[in-house]
């Protein structure tokens, strides 16, 4: 192996700050450029968490650099969906089988850690408020201004790799320097507002700790997130414009009308809403598509720089660990992180991307939509009951997506799709609300499958 | 009208030319920036010719600032297409009825026509070699590098219209300084590459001259503009990469040995194909989607800048020039180029932009890989015969595209679809092809329409 290999690293972000670490265990020297400044140093605003869903994908990029059970300390197990209904009631959909859980984590820990364990590594160096400015294709030189000091530095190394985000910079210049790079970036009608339901007066939580909340209203929705104070971030996804949306809604009045006829169990728990709703920002959701990832076996795009996806399956974080994994399983293959390496990190990523791209706008569509539907509950209640007897012959999408690791996304975004036709089909069967866990049925599915 | 707004257009393409007569007829103050130099004092490369296939959109567009006669002058009509078969044959395809025709024009010669009549308005102003670095989008504030005397300007207007091309500067700032921009570029498989058939020794036309000249080869072809000298500028498109392809085609006998198996009725005609082989570039077919086209009341997309598309319809130039039609006539509605006057540019424009790029790749597969198919030509023909006798009931698609400016593309697209939904019935008629011009067709199409 080619120790000798200088890799600059563009974004200590997640994924960037893991690879780093799975780079430096290869042997390689690693830097990383980082735009902002070191979140570790930096003044945390207070009460402010961001939080994510670990699954299986997240926790085996975890595992191969050995932190797995230290992030499981700080990390909350959810078992199932809490859905809250608008007259105030709630019920429950397990996620899974047994045990199966995702997990809720900071995403600003989970970052923190990463970047200690990488600057622990002897060949990584971060470098932070080094903004990107250019890349130079042919020379694979690299400017960096450093937004404190207003220095520029110029790095030239072996191999570039871009995990800056959904915003990539080292992705537009290559936008700007390459022929034939087809790029899209598009966004959904609606954008999110964080919010929050603080911890009861003995840091006791004041709803179900172990689950994902959604309240599912049709055209918008809003989630909570456990956190290990006791407080659950909760996130309202909603419409940027229109009749009811972001934008019509403008007044204190406005939003407790609002939140009253939308989430009556939820309002009397956020006793800060009026504050978040004006101080917090509402962002955008985007979804970035792009290919090559891949330019002169030299300059690579990893996690949200290539495959940025909307959160909707939980999946950002996730996919973009699966990107550090399925690269170091290459490096190990080729004996080292060259051309022919970086070429079937593509050919095998891409589709993979791709699939939950789409699988996670369709999700979207699902909690905001059809969690609270009676034939979407019984057909997934139909789904399941066939999967439990016949577990080797379906795995629920969902499980495929969060819990199966083996299964690429693109595979389960067919073997979904393949499901649904067969479903839709028996979903037509007459009186099927009574007759769905009959004999008849399981042996239509079978006949189907 | 206020008659005192300063406008900048950047880009003195086609587009940028001809949208500045326009504003400047309405008494607008316009200065154009380009970005290369003036393409009427550079030298022209010698024997080099881009030709376009202007149409009645286009026409309309030249019409409305009086040089549709003088440009007439020097446009050459292609009735229909000359369509040259593998062992040298060749059939004919009119385009229209009657004298129906698509005009090759010289793009040097409109675009230095253009600026001429452009800079002969007191009210507009020309600036080359000025390449636009920087767009400030809540100043409108611009500035520009002289690529000549490397110096620097900044230039203040009330509005901005960036008619710079599929690379838009003015639209890569807007993708930078806004939030929920989609945009898509994607490129198709196949390049081109421009070749010639020259005229003979007394200046004649070797092959018929009034035709759009097509050698279809299923996954590429080759076609064939006149000019006025007698000359033909050919184009092959062909995929870039593959087993038969640009990238496969290496040494002097590769390109002989192709284009005798494939053209054998053109290379006798092409006595410096190797050199132009090997001399002239092998470009990329991109299209551009993107939203929105217009910012904050006074920054704008026009022409390819806001929707590139692949020439196969022959409507690159013919779309810009019809934007310029419908941003005039919005002029004269709203008595002046405001907010609102853009506000429904762009949302006349966007789905006929959308619209005519799906037409044209669309008409690339139909160009390559259908002029020659038996099927095909039998619809056409019946599709023909139902139009003559029907001239209200049906349009053909192309002619609604190329010959009726007052149908837009979207609904050209919408009606285009309907109709080969009906052909697709009626070309499973049993024996069509011996039914095709009867009674009883013609009732059947009447009954689906």
């Amino acid at each position: 192996m080619s120790s000798k290999k200088n890799i600059t690293v563009i974004g200590a972000g997640l994924v960037g700050s893991l690879v780093s670490i799975y780079l430096a265990k290869r042997g390689y020297k690693v830097d990383v450029y980082e735009r902002r400044p070191d979140m570790r140093k930096a003044d945390v605003v207070a009460g402010r968490s961001i939080n994510l869903a670990l699954s299986d994908r997240g926790w085996r990029g975890l595992e191969g650099v050995g932190i797995a059970e230290e992030i499981k300390k700080i990390a909350i197990p959810m078992y199932g969906r809490a859905i809250h209904l608008k007259d105030g009631s709630s019920t429950y959909q397990a996620y899974g089988k047994d045990n199966q859980a995702i997990y809720s984590v900071s995403r600003g820990g989970i970052n923190m850690r990463l970047m200690d364990l990488a600057e622990q590594q002897p060949n990584v160096t971060l470098h932070f408020e080094e903004r990107c400015d250019k890349l130079d294709r042919k020379s694979n030189e690299l400017s960096f201004f450093n937004t404190k000091t207003a220095t520029k530095t110029d790095v030239k190394s072996d191999i570039v790799l871009g995990s800056d985000g959904a915003f990539s910079a080292v992705r537009t210049q290559m936008q700007f320097q390459s022929d034939r790079f087809d790029y899209q970036q598009f966004y959904i009608d609606a954008g999110y507002k964080e919010l929050v339901i603080p911890a009861g007066p003995n840091g006791e939580y004041l709803i179900e700790k172990n689950c994902l909340h959604i309240w599912p209203r049709g055209s918008f929705m809003m989630i909570a997130l456990p956190n290990m104070d006791g407080s659950f971030t909760c996130t309202l996804f909603f419409q940027m414009e229109g009749v009811l949306s972001f934008d019509s809604i403008k007044t204190k009045d406005d939003v407790m009308k609002f939140f009253t006829e939308e989430f009556p169990d939820a309002v009397p728990l956020m006793p800060t809403l009026l504050t978040d709703w004006f101080v917090n920002p509402t962002a955008s959701l985007v979804t970035v598509k792009c290919k090559p990832w891949v330019w002169d076996d030299k300059i690579a795009l990893i996690g949200d720089a290539a495959h940025a996806i909307v959160p909707f399956y939980g999946q950002g974080m996730n996919c973009g660990f699966e990107d550090c994994v399925v690269l170091d399983e290459l490096i190990n293959k080729y004996g080292d992180l060259n051309g022919a390496c970086l070429k079937e990190y593509e050919t095998l990523r891409k589709p993979d991307g791709d699939a939950i791209a789409d699988l996670a706008i369709a999700n979207f569509i699902e909690m905001r939509d059809k969690t609270a539907d009676k034939t979407f509950l019984l057909q997934k209640k139909i789904e399941a009951h066939f999967s439990a007897k016949h577990p080797d012959l379906w795995i629920p999408l969902y499980s495929m997506v969060t819990y199966s690791p083996h299964i690429r996304y693109s595979e389960a975004l067919a073997s979904g799709n393949k499901q649904q036709d067969i479903m839709d089909k028996i979903m037509a069967i007459t009186d099927i609300e009574l007759l769905w866990d009959s004999a008849e049925v399981e042996k239509e599915i079978l006949n189907l499958l």
